[in-house]
């Protein structure tokens, strides 16, 4: 069975909604970053990226967003989550989740990740400070030329869905007001009317 | 036929060789990034990121090195640059793209490119001083970790090899030295020798 390691709060929560979508047989098993169990030695023996999430599969680990969610699309052919043989579509899926691992998510880290760039407090500052003007040109750029609606690729649901919804979710209406973003906006109240996202939710909150 | 749209000493060197290596026709494009020609209006219509790589498709531009280099795989599947219908050692390789992508080249990129996170100068020099650190980080881990050697996977040479030979090419001695790798190091050399990455160094550096 597969084994997905996340944590709350973090891009964990794109592959467990996939996995959720595909009706996938797995376990989800929480680390708690407050006590550092990402850097606990049994955690790094099975992600030495100290990092979530990680998937267990029966051939061995797999972490990384992108790669989990076309791997979960590729195993679950009937999930429907990628266009399956059709290389330009499944690119743009690709394509666009690349887009939110290397430049959106990196942009918001910015405001909470700083020390991961720089060891002086004012940097982090300097980077926080400008982190609301990045992630505001990173969700104009999707509005306006990325997102097809009402899905991203468009009418077909697919794992580029889930991985949007995790990173706008990080969004805080005085640093970034998604509001004036209308299209992401309806986005995320579509992604919150799903059953499987509603269950991924209350599982991740959970105690 | 394919386009690919390029800047010298950019990530679009790793589609570049993936093509050339696949024997695939297509047309290179050259930007010039020192007169700001990918912020041309010609080129936003193409990519309005404002970025290299783009690949002009039949069915449209494509974007993102990772989605680039698994589509032409993808495209191309007597290339043999991805275990097509091999999900596990497709994400493996989609993995280590994304790890190169999101991690490492944003990384190096704290070196060059800090004004994109920060717009105070003394950010921006914060910044570079821990990007040898972090550098150092992302090779030891790959080093020790991810890659398998000869090649990136094993035996097989994929996409990922023409990857990882972009960014270490970026690594300056005086900031990470790439000989305290020695599977790095060898990787590189053995890069360097394959007549495909031969032909396009030669087609970016002409005049």
């Amino acid at each position: 069975m597969l084994k997905l390691y996340y944590a709350r709060g973090t891009c964990a929560l794109a592959t467990h909604i996939a996995l959720e979508e595909a009706s996938a047989e797995f376990e989800a098993i929480r680390l708690d970053f407050s006590i550092g169990q990402q850097r606990s030695p049994q955690y790094l023996a099975v992600n030495p990226k100290g990092r979530v999430p990680a998937l267990v599969t029966p051939q061995g680990v797999l972490t990384e967003t992108p790669a989990l969610l076309a791997y979960v699309a590729e195993i679950f052919p009937n999930s429907g989550l990628m266009p399956l043989g059709d290389a330009f579509n499944c690119a743009r899926i690709n394509s666009f989740n690349a887009y939110l691992c290397a430049t959106m998510h990196v942009a918001l880290a910015h405001g909470q990740r700083a020390p991961r760039w720089a060891d002086d407090p004012a940097a982090w500052a300097s980077m926080r400070a400008k982190m609301p003007q990045n992630a505001a040109e990173c969700c104009a750029l999707i509005e306006k030329d990325m997102f097809v609606g009402p899905w991203v690729m468009g009418e077909a649901y697919t794992v580029a869905d889930p991985y949007l919804f995790t990173i706008l979710g990080w969004l805080k209406p005085d640093r970034c007001d998604i509001t004036n973003y209308p299209a992401l906006t309806e986005h995320l109240q579509r992604m919150r009317e799903r059953p499987a996202v509603q269950r991924v939710l209350a599982r991740e909150s959970a105690d």
